[in-house]
């Protein structure tokens, strides 16, 4: 018989308080262990509540509530922070943004539903201090002291103590027996050594986790509240929404409501609501993305203006006219598996082109290039707002926000490991896996990993011999002008398509392996897990998505075959190369494909996924006592008398990788968006689009499918930080190298300033272009094409056929490279002094911050002097 | 009559006990209002301790001594951390390059003079806990509780104490009189309040700073312990040496005698000795400059092996040989104010470039640059450590370590400026800067600042154009033979020994005119004042140190005068240009002359100056008092009982600026060493014997010359640091464009990989020179020139004469300039992202700290769980 386990940490509503009271025991060795802290609750032991009518494979569920003094108390020992005295300070900051929000009415959230929160002054609990905490007790949060704590806070305290309060019962009957035998002195002195120990080193060893992993429990998780999709909140009189005790009853409802509805899409999300009822993890997922979607809109209106700038100003572009229609008709040299063409076939690639790669596109791409230097110290200030606000600014690495700062092993690592050592820093003897195992175990995986890159890489490769194969076959038969004409495009789209479904199929069987191959390495922590998962998934994601783009971007272009020269081949096949108006457009098609799709096909997943597991679950496992709550629940008249224990089990389980997956997304896009500006000046609208959806989804994703999880404090968003530093740097480099290498936009400038007599780019098309000799062709290029022209051209800067060293690279090549380079150098330098001005600036931004926590600091000292004099 | 003021933080022998105890008074008004504090002293009023005999103009000193258990209040006031056990880990961390002292026995330091510290696990006071830190109290140091804090922790505490206890009587006596009034009651109440008041908000207005400020006492500074030079440490027998209660009392000897002498060169400093006699400022100084000339060592050993590479390596190189020999009567063009001349003289410059500028060099410049990069987190590494066994990790900035978390305002502030404003934090009234007059004051000096800037840029131009008219006068005149083919040797040496006089000049005038300036901004708080005094000196300071070697390093090379095209010219003459060789020969002699010249000059100054000072104040400010010590002093026979106030008062005062004076001549230095490694590889050399020298200069200064500063607890070196990664950041940059467009080894490498036949430099001269036709020279270089060449040859890379577009730059030049930009690419991207490795990596060596760190902080919150078990 398995027990299903749960924290109950808010009443549901009043009425139900009796119940909850009889509910107040868990299993009987954590409450008797530890006797202070659950010293209240020692009476009533192996009771336990609402059995289900005799059934087989039925779930029995122990139902928790901490009442308020215990609360307080886990409050001291996890030296949790309460509020002392309200900030009434009018230079409360405001975050960078919020301006901007505040000028658009309709992106505001209903204050009468959420009404803004009060700030505090926040203070380390201490049982000496009480008199100065007091006061709020009763009124911070409604008019109970058992609405002082957010559910998240319960959630975190109640969950911290089952961690500590040990299973074990030999100690508490031994302790008990020495208690009888020798009198109280000594013993007392034994217990509380004894104690100590319990709540500093073999903490969980002996707590919840210990039956989780022995799966006495299931699952352990704090309740959601009532959510009636039949009830709009709009419905409930307010005097019974806003009055105290209710307070958090409808809190779940008012999230779905106002939040995770597809309709709320372009409103402000309740952010503060957010961290009460799930916690500041969460929380900080979701203001990170409302705030990287705020920083989306610059970018958003440069690309659109970007755009249609190009639109505009096509007509008017010198060499796009020209190759549509002055030099319609100049005989181009046979490129990969063409015969000889004209130039004017390429006239729609050459506007496509145009459309990303004009004038406006370099002051476009330096802008964002420097908006995405600028992501993470600007993220940081955001960032040190909320820590402000949520008082998580003082966590450091490894201090879970309270309790003893150590980090607790995973279960798996304790059920698995065997060997042992004395940690360094408890002192306790502790399981350990040493160096040499972890670095074989690592590698071994590692190579696992390499071996699906490579993978990746080969199916990249397969992808380019596709396109060269369709433009072969396409060119080399009988097929009609009309197809021939367009095989370009056709086989950039269709192989683009093909990447796309490779890439999302190979993530999805790689997700798994991911997890296999982290599991395999068994960490020691949460945090080691996560950061090797993240390191894993995000080397392959990033190889995955983005080794097309690379290829088409920086390796392609190299691939130059001028007719005269040796060139490069695969097998029997020259290589691919670009069309004559350069790899923009084809990179253009790549990108969008990849992008839009991945973002489509990931939302539809998203959505249909967790809906069809939850149905599964319901349907399959309990099958039974799924009917008969469906009965129960037709047939009683409250809402609120069906059982939410059971409800809530049906949903999705908390993982540590359910927030994961949330970034790793986001994380994706935002390197599509930063790092390929130059050729989809539109990819941060596309994003923008995707992200204000993306809210909503995964709003209602845990509103309504996952269970609920344990409140946990962050102070950052982790690894994160750093994977995104990383591309922002990556993206100087990669924007710079295609404004420098791949764009026309440095040979049309030295063409302008050097070669041209009056400026214009009149003639710059035949200066791109080189000649040769029709007639040393092979006789199956000039099939089909009858003119009478001796020459033949081609896009490079080489010498003349009738030079004295024909066919080589010429003046006006290294001239171009040299400013390509040079280019390079200035644009990188600048964006990295931008860069460091602004990590130097940035900061700045934080000065009202700085001056509350100051102000908060200066409080709690005052306290402090203040306590001691009132001794 | 103006009264100096002490804070004797320490017991100079047992023998005065009794005599400090009754000098245990101070102001009357700080004991009386804080009588909590000063409870135990309130029966000893208005008592003066040792008067002078009457004499005029002579100062009253008055001393302080405060009590173990006055002390031990202090610290749980101000959160000092105070030891609870032992650390007997076996892990205690070790310094990265402790492993290479202890290879170096001839640098350890005497452990029986300086005994390896024990490891203490430190937490917060409190009144609570006393039971956890009692065990030590009379253990810790020594066999008495007067030992337990050390000298530095005395003084900071006793500074705290009389910063804060109010000057202002007028709150006392109106309390102590409604105190007789109403009873206890609301008295007590309302006078907690006011104490409280006292401890937080308006702080030092009313301590001694005021006293200070308003010129009633001089100053007021811990007492240096005995110094008796006669005597050497190693003659007291070691049984008074290391006795408890003497402990402190050769404090000052030791370090004079084993730290400060010239003749400890070679020896390690007693770091931790030195952090318990001045404080962590100092400490947190001369580990910065010991774990500098620890790094240093690298580069030495590489500049030195490059160095001799070359003087090696010179009579096989190719192209010198060219120069010197086979090519030596090639006839070069006139430059700027030349004859005709043959490349043979250019012979001993080619031979000094080479000794710098070799193929070692490249690898050498890589080496250094990604050492000069990681320079930062290798010592955020060591810091790390130092903040560790300091205990200081946990300051934030503005967390002056324990206190009040405010910055106080300067006392200068506080004068002179007039505009209140409730402040922020407190809530209190204050003085307060509006921004905009601020804006205007540092625009002002800003402008300043940037006039003294150009100043020193007309200087620079001065030189310049000293250099050339030096040139001109020497080959236009009939100059013998010998002194025309030296001249350029003449002109870059006698310029660079101008330069450094007007650099030096320059910096003693800007020192003041900064101070004024910085003055004149009226900064609120000590750091604010620091940060742009600092920011105006480096600027200054950096343009005047490196302005003449950027121009020679970065704009001269531009200069190239060649014969048949319109060249640059400086009014009537053509600007410089380098010799045939390359400019990197000049550079090296200017790097050479401003180094060493600087480093000796410098050192000079700083030990005559303070020498002269102190000797000046005491033969003319205090004759009378000086006499009648001298004569004391003889006629005593205990050295003991001699006034070591009146001694002190002579020395020098510690100002926030003294360490400031100290770090900027070692970051200019570090600027030094890493730019400009390229031209000078023996620059780390000269740093490095510099720095070890400067270590007992300092040390002597700080030991004898100076008054004992109040200990000062901080985290890191400031600003400094940021200067820092400015300067590791523009290293990569300098010393990329030094080897790639300054040095010869990309056109070297790109002839002997593209132009050679066989991949030797046969030839590379010829490469590098063009020709000129002899006949279209004027007339006037042609004197003296008996030659029959038609051509002469000038170093450029450009079309021959006979060449249908001729002396237009070629093909090679072009070919040229893409090599060197790209290795300019390359080689920046390869040091930026061994940077970013070594960012992400360099923090795992710090994991042993961290460990200990995490084990501290269990400790910690182990003894708070502990404690309300046990009550």
């Amino acid at each position: 018989e398995s027990v299903g386990f749960i924290i109950e940490e808010q009443d549901i509503v009043g009425g139900l308080e009796s119940r909850h009271n009889n509910a107040n025991d868990d299993d009987t060795n954590s409450e008797s262990a530890n006797h202070r802290i659950f010293g209240r609750n020692r009476s009533r032991r192996r009771r336990k509540s609402e059995e289900l009518p005799h059934q087989q494979s039925v779930k029995r569920f122990v139902r928790l509530h901490a009442p308020f003094e215990l609360l307080l108390e886990l409050a001291e020992k996890t030296r949790m922070k309460l509020p002392i005295e309200e900030n009434r300070t009018s230079s409360v900051p405001k975050m960078p943004f919020d301006y901007l929000m505040s000028w658009l009415p309709f992106t505001q959230i209903d204050r009468t539903m959420f009404p803004p929160e009060q700030h505090y002054f926040l203070a380390e609990y201490d049982k000496t201090l009480r008199y100065r905490f007091e006061p709020l007790f009763d009124t911070l949060r409604g008019n109970s002291r058992d609405l002082y704590f957010t559910p998240a806070q319960r959630s975190r305290l109640v969950y911290d103590c089952l961690l500590r309060t040990p299973f074990d019962t030999t100690l508490e009957s031994e302790l008990e027996e020495q208690h009888v035998l020798h009198g109280t002195g000594d013993v007392k002195e034994r217990r509380v050594l004894e104690l100590e120990k319990i709540f500093t080193g073999s903490s969980t060893a002996a707590g919840i986790e210990l039956l989780l992993r022995d799966q006495v429990y299931d699952d352990c998780y704090p309740l959601h509240a009532a959510l009636l999709k039949r009830i709009e909140p709009h419905m409930i009189p307010s005097w019974i929404m806003m009055k105290g005790e209710h307070r958090n009853t409808f809190d779940r409802m008012k999230l779905w409501w106002y939040w995770s509805r597809i309709s709320n899409v372009l409103k402000d999300q309740p952010i503060n609501h957010i961290k009460d009822y799930f916690g500041e993890h969460v929380a900080l997922y979701f203001s990170w993305l409302r705030w990287y979607i705020q920083m989306l809109i610059l970018p958003c209106v440069l690309g659109l203006s970007v755009f249609f700038y190009g639109l505009w100003a096509m007509k008017h572009d010198v060499p796009t006219n020209d190759i549509c229609h002055r030099l319609a008709h100049t005989v181009m040299c046979p490129r990969s598996h063409r015969q000889l063409w004209t130039l004017g076939e390429d006239c729609l690639y050459a506007k496509m082109a145009f459309l990303f790669d004009n004038k406006a596109t370099v002051g476009y791409a330096a802008i964002v290039t420097v908006w995405s230097a600028l992501f993470l110290p600007a993220w940081d200030v955001a960032e040190y707002q909320y820590q402000y606000e949520w008082d998580t600014f003082d966590l450091m690495d490894g201090n879970s926000g309270g309790g003893v700062n150590i980090d607790e092993p995973r279960p798996d690592f304790k059920r698995k490991v065997r060997t042992t050592r004395i940690n360094p820093i408890t002192g306790f003897v502790e399981q350990y896996m040493p160096a040499r195992e972890r670095c074989a175990k690592i590698a071994s995986s590692f190579s696992v990993v390499a071996m699906m890159i490579c993978l990746v890489l080969s199916f990249v490769f397969g992808v380019v011999l596709y396109r060269i194969s369709i433009k072969a076959t396409i060119s080399s038969t009988h097929t009609p002008e009309l197809v021939r004409r367009y095989s370009p495009y056709v086989a950039s789209i269709t192989g683009a398509f093909i990447n796309l479904v490779v890439i999302i199929a190979l993530s999805s069987l790689y997700e798994r392996l991911a997890i296999w191959l982290t599991d395999y390495e068994i960490h020691r922590t949460e945090k080691d897990y996560e950061n090797a998962l993240t390191l894993k998934m995000f080397l392959f994601q990033f190889v995955n998505f983005y080794a097309s783009i690379f290829y088409i971007a920086f390796i392609k272009p190299w691939f130059a075959n001028p007719p005269g020269v040796e060139s490069y081949k695969i097998g029997k096949y020259k290589t691919e190369e670009c069309e004559a108006s350069g790899c923009l457009a084809e990179l253009s098609i790549q990108l969008l494909v990849i992008l839009v799709g991945k973002q489509v096909i990931n939302n539809l997943f998203e959505v249909g996924m967790v809906k069809f597991w939850t149905y599964f679950r319901r349907l399959l496992v309990h099958r039974n006592a799924f009917k008969q709550m469906r009965y129960r629940r037709h047939h009683t008249l409250h809402w609120y008398s069906k059982r939410p224990q059971e409800d809530d089990f049906m949903l999705e389980r908390w993982t540590t990788t359910t927030l994961f997956y949330e970034y790793l997304e986001l994380i994706i896009q935002y390197g599509f968006v930063t790092m390929f500006l130059v050729a989809f000046p539109l990819a941060p609208l596309c994003a923008f689009l995707n992200n204000i959806i993306e809210i909503r989804i995964d709003a209602h994703k845990f509103v309504c499918d996952v269970r609920r999880p344990v409140a946990k404090k962050v102070a950052d968003i982790g690894i994160w930080r750093l994977i995104i530093a990383a591309i922002s740097k990556l993206a100087i480099l990669t924007n710079g190298l295609l404004i420098a290498l791949t764009s026309d936009f440095v040979p049309r400038l030295v063409y302008q300033y050097s070669r041209s007599q009056n400026r214009t780019l009149t003639n710059y098309v035949n200066f791109t272009l080189s000649a040769y000799e029709i007639n040393r062709l092979s006789a199956t290029s000039l099939i089909k094409f009858n003119s009478t022209s001796t020459y033949c051209f081609y896009k490079d800067h080489r010498t003349p056929p009738w030079d004295s060293r024909p066919y080589q690279t010429n003046h006006d090549y290294y001239v171009i490279m040299v400013a390509r380079l040079a280019f390079l150098i200035v644009f990188e330098h600048i964006v990295f002094v931008c860069l460091k001005l602004g990590e130097v600036l940035m900061p700045l931004l934080s000065k009202n911050v700085k001056q509350q926590i100051a102000r908060k600091n200066f409080m709690v000292q005052t306290m402090h002097w203040g306590a001691h004099l009132y001794a």
